[in-house]
Formats: C-alpha cells, sequence, structure tokens
C-alpha cells in the first residue's frame, strides 16, 4: 500500500487561482501564499447574508484512538459532489504542529482523499497558529510586566488564569515556575504553557464575526484576579490592541484544495472538549457564500464535537446544517462491543452488534437537535461483507439512512452514494433546536447536555466546581453557553467505558470562565492542555529529502 | 512631520514578481507571500558560483540608543543606486518581533527610505523566526523528553545547554524551573528562553550555504554533557530531520522591494554579540547574482558587527566586500564627545571635535582589513553646517571618502552623492585580510579582535572562562572563528566609556561553544538573551485600523 505522501505525488495541485475563480472569488481578495495556497479577505464575505449554499455537518460515533477517519470521509464526500459536478467547498480546521510531530501526524485526511500540500498544511501552513501564539503570549507578557512594573491593577500572581501556549508537544512545561533570578528578572510565581490549540484565542478566533467581534472578544477576556479577588480583564493590560495587529492576518481563512480540485477552506483549530472543536465561523460562512453545499466537520463523537457545533458556533453565529453525516467504522463499533483494541482487524459479528448501541445512541443524539442524520460507514479493507451488512440492517430498522464509503481507497468514487444519500436527506431536516434555553441556570445546562447527549442519569459537582459556579455568578456570566470537556474515548465521563454506557453519574470538577470566547468550560475529568512526546515521536521519522518533500509526516 | 506609517501610505508598492523580473528571477522559483512578498527559491541561486555584483558593506560607528540610522542609510543608498539607473538589490536583516513590540519598533527603515510592506515584515513576515523558534523548541521538547523516557543517553539535568526561544520580550521567562507536577510532568530542572533572534537554529540557518550544510550544523550542534561530562549533540535525539522540514521555507530568502522599487532581499536576523549580526548567507548571494551592486549592513558598530561580517561570514561564505560605507552621526559624535544624551540637538563643535575620536578609530578599524571607508553622515535636521563641516574636514584630512546624506527626508536622491562616492571607492580596495588566522589560540585571537578592533591594552580571563576554554580543548574546536559578545555602545566593554577608549582591558567572562553554528561566543559582560517590556510598551500605541492599517507600528 501506497503511502500518503507517495499518492500524493501522483497528483499536481491546480494553481490555487483556478479554485478561487471557481468559486467566484474576486482576484483583488486574494492572498497568495506560495501557488496552492491563499488567504482570502473578509472583504469576499458578505457579513451574515449573502448567497447561503446549504451546510452539511460531517460528526462520528465515539471514536477509537487512531479516529474514524472524520476528516478523511469529509474531503472524500466533497470530492464525491465534486466528481456529481456540484458546485461544493469544504470548511475544516487546521492541524496543529505539535501533535503532527508527536503521536499523531498530520491531519490532511489519507489515501485518495487528502488536501494539498499537505506538508504545508500540517507544519507553519500560512502561520495562523504561530499568530495566536504570539498573541497570546503577549499578554501574558504584558501581565508579568505590569507586575513588575509596580503592579498598579493590584493583579494577584497566584490568581492569573491567562496561560502561556506553545504549539508543541512539551510536558515539561506544563507547571513551571518563572520570574526566578532576582529582582530584575520579574516576579516569581507558578505559571506554564498549553498547547496552542487551546489557547483561548483560538477559540475567539473560531467564534468571532469579523475584526471588531474579536477585538470585542479580547478585551472582556478574564486574565485573573486582583488582591480584592475582583476580576482582571485583558482590556486592562493595554495590549489588546497590539494583539489585533498580530491577528490581522490570522482572521483570514486559507483556501486550498483537495485531490480532485475541491475547494477547501481551512481556517482554524480548537480543541473539542476545553474549546467548541470546529473551524472558524468566518470559513463557515465564506464556504456556504461561494458554493451550494458547503460541508463542515466537528472534532471527536457527536456527543462532543457535534453538541457544541450546535448550542455553541450554530447558536451564537446564526448557522443551521441542512444535513447531517454520522461517520462509524465496524472497527470502533467492535471496539465499543467489548473486543480488544489490537485485534479489530478479524470479523466478530457479535462484538459487531453489541457496539451498534454506541451508534444508536449518537442516531437519537442526532435527532434530539430535529435533525436524521445519515450514517456513513467508511469502509477498511479487513472489513467483512456480513459485518457491513449488519450495520446497514441496523440502520434501515432504525429507518436512517445509510451509506458506505471507500473514499481512501478510491477517492470522491468512492463516497458517491454516501453524496447521493446526504443530498436526499436534506428535505427531512427541519430548523435545529438547542439542547438547552441559555437563561437557565449553569447547572440546569450542564445537567441537560449530560443526560440527553451521554445518556447519563444524573451530574454531581465537587465543592471547587461549586466554588467556581459563585465566580460565574459574581461576574453575571451564567447565561453563557456550556462546554463540557470529557473524555472523547467514552459517552461517558470515564474513558474506560465503551459502547452505550448507562447508569452513571458526571462528576464536574472545575468550571472555567473563557468570557472572551463566550462559553463557560466545564470541567468533568483531567484535560490534558499539554500533550507530551512518545519515546519514540513522529518527529523521529521525518526528514527533508534533496527533492524538498518531507518524509515521514504523515 | 508625517509619521512613517502615514509616509508608506504615499507609495504602492509594485507586484512583487515585476520586482523579481527586473532581477531576472525565473517566475518558477517564486513563492508569493500576498502580492508584495514573495519567497526566492534556492534552486535560483547559483551555489557559489554565477554571476557577482559588487557587494557594499554598511557599517557604522560606535551607536547611540537609538541607532545611526545604519538600516536607513542602507536602503537610502539602494534607492540611490535605483535613481542612477544601476543593477541593485538589498540584503537586510529581518526584524524581530519581539523587539516591536517592545521598545524599539520597526526595523525597516524610516523617512522616504522604507522596504515595505512594513507591517508584515515587522510582524510575522513569512514566518522564519517562527519556524526557527519551532525547531529550537523541538529540540528542547526532544531533550526532556528523552530525559523523561529513561535517559539512554545519560544526559545531566544540570549541564544542558541548549535553551528554549521566543520571539517576544518575557523576562519572566529568563529564569524557569521546568518539569514540576510529578512523576507524569517531566523531570524537574533549571532552564530558560532567550528571544528567537539569539537561538542558535537563527546563526546556523544564517550561515549555511544550502540544506545540506544546515543539516550538518543541526547534527553537530552541542546541546549539553552527560554524567560523565562527554559531550551530547543534537544529532543524538533524532530530531534534526524534523528541524529540517520545519526550516524548509524558512531557508528561502524573501524578497520585497524599497518606496522607490529598490529590490531586497531580507532574511536572518541574528544578534551582533552573541551570534554574527548580518543576514543570510543565502540571501547575500543572492543579491549579488542578480544585480551589479549587492547591499548588505552588520549589526551595531564597526567593532561588533562588521568585525564578525569579516572575520566570520565572509571568511566562512568566501565573500569580501568591495566597499564599505561606515555610518556616522553629528549627534552620536557629540555624544562621544561627552554631551549629554537627551541634550543631542543644540550645536556643539566642542564636543564634535572630542567625538571625532570614535569615527577615527573605525576608520582605522576599517583599514585593518585592508579596506578604504565612505563615511557617509546621516544628516539630522538639528545639524548645523559648521558641524557637517567639521566631520567633512576631518575626513578630508585622514584623506578618507566622505558623502552627505538625507535620505531620511530625500529618499534615494538624498544618497545620490554618497552612491557616486561608493562607486568610486571600488577601486582603492585589496582582498580582505582577517584579523586573526583560524589556527591561533583561542586566547590570542580573542587578544588580536581586542586590541585591533577595541583598542584594548590586554585581554584577562576569569576562571570560569578558563574552565570553559579547557571544554572548547577537550572537545577539539580551538580552530573556529571567535565572535565576541561586548556591550554595543562603547568600543570596551565597559557600556558607559564613550568616545575612543584607550588603557583597558577587556574581562572575558565566559565561553559558550556554538558548535553548530561555527562559532566560540566570548561572553565580556552580561549580554541579555531575552530583553524585557518597558513600563509602556510599544504594543500598547498599536492599533489595527478598519482599513487593515497597523498603527503604532513604528
Amino acid at each position: 500500500m501506497a503511502t500518503d505522501v507517495e499518492i500524493a505525488q501522483q497528483f499536481t495541485p491546480r494553481p490555487i487561482t483556478e479554485i478561487s475563480d471557481a468559486l467566484g472569488i474576486d482576484r483583488e481578495h486574494l492572498h497568495p501564499y506560495g501557488r496552492d495556497i491563499a488567504k482570502i479577505d473578509l472583504k469576499a464575505l458578505n457579513g451574515k447574508s449573502g448567497k447561503k449554499g446549504h451546510l452539511i455537518l460531517v460528526s462520528a460515533t465515539t471514536p477509537t484512538p487512531s479516529g474514524e477517519g472524520k476528516t478523511t470521509t469529509t474531503i472524500g464526500l466533497g470530492q464525491a459532489f465534486t466528481q456529481l459536478n456540484e458546485s461544493v467547498c469544504l470548511a475544516l480546521r487546521e492541524p496543529s504542529l505539535g501533535p503532527c510531530l508527536g503521536m499523531k501526524g498530520g491531519a490532511t485526511g489519507g489515501g485518495y482523499s487528502q488536501i494539498i500540500p499537505a506538508d504545508r498544511i500540517n507544519l507553519h501552513f500560512t502561520g495562523d497558529f504561530h499568530a495566536i501564539t504570539s498573541a497570546n503570549n503577549l499578554l501574558s507578557a504584558a501581565i508579568d510586566n505590569h507586575i513588575f512594573h509596580g503592579n498598579q491593577l493590584g493583579i494577584d500572581p497566584r490568581q492569573i488564569a491567562w496561560r502561556r501556549v506553545m504549539d508543541m508537544n512539551d510536558r515539561s512545561l506544563r507547571k513551571i515556575v518563572v520570574g526566578l533570578g532576582g529582582k530584575n528578572q520579574g516576579i516569581p510565581r507558578e505559571g506554564g504553557f498549553d498547547i496552542t490549540a487551546a489557547s483561548e484565542v483560538m477559540a475567539m478566533l473560531c467564534l468571532a464575526d469579523n475584526a471588531e467581534d474579536l477585538k470585542r472578544r479580547l478585551d472582556r477576556t478574564l486574565v485573573g484576579y486582583n488582591y480584592q479577588n475582583e476580576p482582571v480583564y485583558a482590556a486592562q493590560l493595554d495590549v489588546t490592541g497590539a494583539m489585533m495587529a498580530l491577528l490581522r492576518d490570522a482572521m483570514q481563512p486559507n483556501l486550498v484544495q483537495s485531490f480532485e480540485g475541491t475547494p477547501a477552506f481551512v481556517h482554524g483549530g480548537p480543541f473539542a472538549n476545553i474549546a467548541h472543536g470546529c473551524n472558524s465561523v468566518i470559513a463557515t460562512r465564506m464556504a456556504m457564500q461561494h458554493a451550494d453545499w458547503a460541508i463542515t466537520e466537528a472534532g471527536f463523537g457527536f456527543d462532543l464535537g457535534a453538541e457544541k457545533f450546535f448550542d455553541i458556533k450554530c447558536r451564537i453565529a446564526e448557522l443551521d446544517p441542512d444535513a447531517v453525516v454520522l461517520v462509524t467504522t465496524v472497527r470502533a463499533l467492535k471496539m465499543h462491543g467489548g473486543k480488544a483494541k489490537d485485534n479489530l482487524e478479524s470479523e466478530d459479528l457479535e462484538a459487531l452488534q453489541q457496539g451498534l448501541g454506541n451508534l444508536d445512541k449518537h442516531i437519537e443524539s442526532v435527532e434530539l437537535f430535529n435533525k436524521h442524520p445519515v450514517v456513513a460507514l467508511n469502509r477498511f479493507a479487513s472489513d467483512t461483507d456480513a459485518e457491513v451488512a449488519l450495520v446497514r440492517a441496523r440502520c434501515i430498522a432504525l429507518g436512517v439512512s445509510f451509506a458506505e464509503t471507500t473514499h481512501h481507497a478510491d477517492g470522491g468514487k468512492g463516497s458517491v452514494e454516501l453524496a447521493k444519500v446526504v443530498m436526499a436527506s436534506i428535505k427531512k431536516n427541519s430548523p435545529f433546536q438547542p439542547l438547552y434555553d441559555l437563561d437557565l441556570p449553569v447547572v440546569e445546562k450542564v445537567r441537560a447536555v449530560c443526560k440527553a447527549m451521554y445518556g447519563a442519569d444524573d451530574v454531581a459537582f465537587t465543592k471547587d466546581a461549586e466554588q467556581d459556579l459563585k465566580h460565574v455568578e459574581m461576574l453575571g456570566l451564567t447565561d453563557l453557553p456550556i462546554c463540557i470537556a470529557k473524555a472523547p474515548s467514552s459517552l461517558s465521563d470515564d474513558p474506560e467505558l465503551h459502547g452505550r454506557p448507562r447508569g452513571f453519574e458526571v462528576t464536574v470538577r472545575q468550571i472555567q470562565i473563557n468570557a472572551g470566547a463566550g462559553f463557560l468550560v466545564i470541567l468533568t475529568g483531567k484535560i490534558m492542555r499539554m500533550p507530551g512526546l512518545p519515546k519514540k515521536p513522529a518527529a523521529s521519522n521525518m526528514q527533508l529529502m534533496e527533492s524538498g518533500i518531507i518524509e515521514g509526516l504523515e
């Protein structure tokens, strides 16, 4: 089997101007970054109005550690629309550099469903992550500098909520002490780095309507408390203007293409637990305004990524998908049925039957939003016909649309059936219904999501979380949407509980206030905001060849 | 007086393809970054051969804290060559983001002698600094990760020489403790961040001939010692291939233009004390191979930047300037004559006369390299005719070419006289003579520079420095060139000694081994590798306007 990098050598990208011309984007609004990437000026966006294509959301069942091919399916589906001569545009998240160098490899699809140029997209791309890193860390430097120069605001160094970030998997930076070395080197205090995708600046950039809105979000960001326990906001540090300067170009969405010339806006990459997990609002709007079909994705399983897509992104940005695709795999369902993770390739109809409960739950979850999903079975070479038939039969029994896809091996052709089913499904969908009203008490909002999405019986709050709730009330932020951070590998808050867990209670341990992004982060367990490198990181396989090709990046 | 940003509004950059066409660069080798910036493929470079333009080095007398306008003079001189219809190309350093946000403002010239687009060049530009940051910090993460996963190499955490970097003025990161939080969070140890310009990766990228050479340099970089006090090199951490992948695009020089359409390669920005202080070898070669006149600069005064330009860069890269410009100002010379820094605008012929000693010394220093300088007096509005006449008279008395320039107010026209004098000067110059032979003992190399360039009587080594020397000998690196880090504000190692100090001794406090860059850093005092922000940083004045223009960045 050819590697992704080898497959990519078979395709020559078309000049990016051809791609943007096909979308009807004025050349004046195009800023090329090399020959096959461009940033598109926000002037090409007609506010919330303008032509509106149908929006298709791609989500998934609860994933295995290696993922179920959600991004690859999204790209394959886009290519299928292109094959059908439909006007289509993708809206995807940007990969983070840190994980590419660590465990994960790239995030640009795979096989014959990839976006290109994968090497540049996976590494620095157009510098958006670097710009977010710089803006985040300017605020950090300004906080410590303010304290150093007399601390007029009385910032309490023990209560600084704003952490530094770096786009690198570096566990040694999680917990550090800064400002050592005596009077001229700063004020000693505890601090630490998160990975850049976890920066609230990332979430703000992805939710902002425009520059004005982003500036407002930056200004209202909570950076900590003073010695009187009063909040300190970013606006008080006098650097949000400079942060905007640093973010100016990062606000523009990046246009690339798939192997088959399907246009793709790839822009923004927030986490799908501590943040809302989808590409920027600006990129989604840009795709919808320039194509009849806009296809986007939400991170992790439907319970995590898609819930936030609806309750946070769609609510804030006034979006509403016309179709929902639920990607699943025989492998994942067998794992949910109890089969060992290292033995998912052999046929096991019993485990598969058992694991279908996970699919059932996600289908029900989609319907809670007033939508009717299309189940896309991302077929692997090891899947048997009997296994595929079992999943198909369950969908038919539930009255749910189903399509098998082979886009990894076959490119867009492998998803043409899926594309047709998706196009047909839009008639069945009504306007979406959020899971909770914003004016409910925070506890009730959390309970609503945990019961409806995760299948929990109830929710418990630790003392720490109750204390945090008082802060939320003090700051008058109880009407924000909630962003629950939970283990992605289970519907419950216990990462080891597979399938469709029942009879469990979710424990809320902490609540973080993302006043700038505009949501409350509800932490149900230990969520890693700064990954570490494995013993043999992906980076150790990478080489820059004389041809300029980077090997080992996949 | 209009601000630099206001002046820039008067100029519309030409498409960068027009600039590259004029240089004869194949469009195939052009990678646009927006409409007015491009990276140029290394394929456009013909190794060390190919057409060779005359190389002009711009250096300066000992600067005041606000600088003497060396970059502005370099740009103005380039514009003058353009005015004279000469084929010309600039090779300049890239600004660092941190200082732009801190004290200094931008570094793209001023008045009517600027390179554009200044806002992008001063902020993220094409991401070179970010790529260097990522490559540097990947190595850091790999070191701590190696220790975390069993430390097979036996790296001694107390003897790690490789620091993390960030392109931000953040004094709180100078001295930190990393790896806190218990067994799963890393190994606690002392560490710290330098600013990105101080990364050895920057120096390596700027001295490398090509990708192969850069890889070799990365591999041989000394990162620390094991418990047996044996050296550990970067190659042993298995990430130099990935570092190369991260640096692939950063190796390509960036092409921009001045107000008057003079092409400029702006690439690489190492410090001029702890590193060699000039733009990349690749950019200098690229300028020389595509124009009859290539104009470049070296950081700080002649004693620091130009000495390293000759003894490190020219020696390694086999370059040899055909002309040397020594920029000076009446203001700086008055300061060197004892006039107070806040009172340099009023006429003071006595202080000026006294301060001419500084100019004398730098002229003598140029001649030590077998070159004959042209003194360029960068005229300020407050300079009186009598003051200018005094400097001119001194140059005439010394038999040195002189030209007054007004490029800040007048653009290229203001440097036409200088350009003509420079063109005439090339006949007088012989091949350059380095200050020391590489096979001299390290102490003798240091003594040679301190006596000849700084005017010291002698050199003393502290016990620490002598200990460091033993390490250098142990590693067999005594034949490397030296890179002396010294206060830029004085010819001596005492920052307060202005004019032409005599009868002083230079104290060497520490020697750092930059085995990758290929030089020994000789530290003569406390050199700040991570600046701090002032009470009111430049960032606090910046705003992104609705037009997309960034105000306050100058």
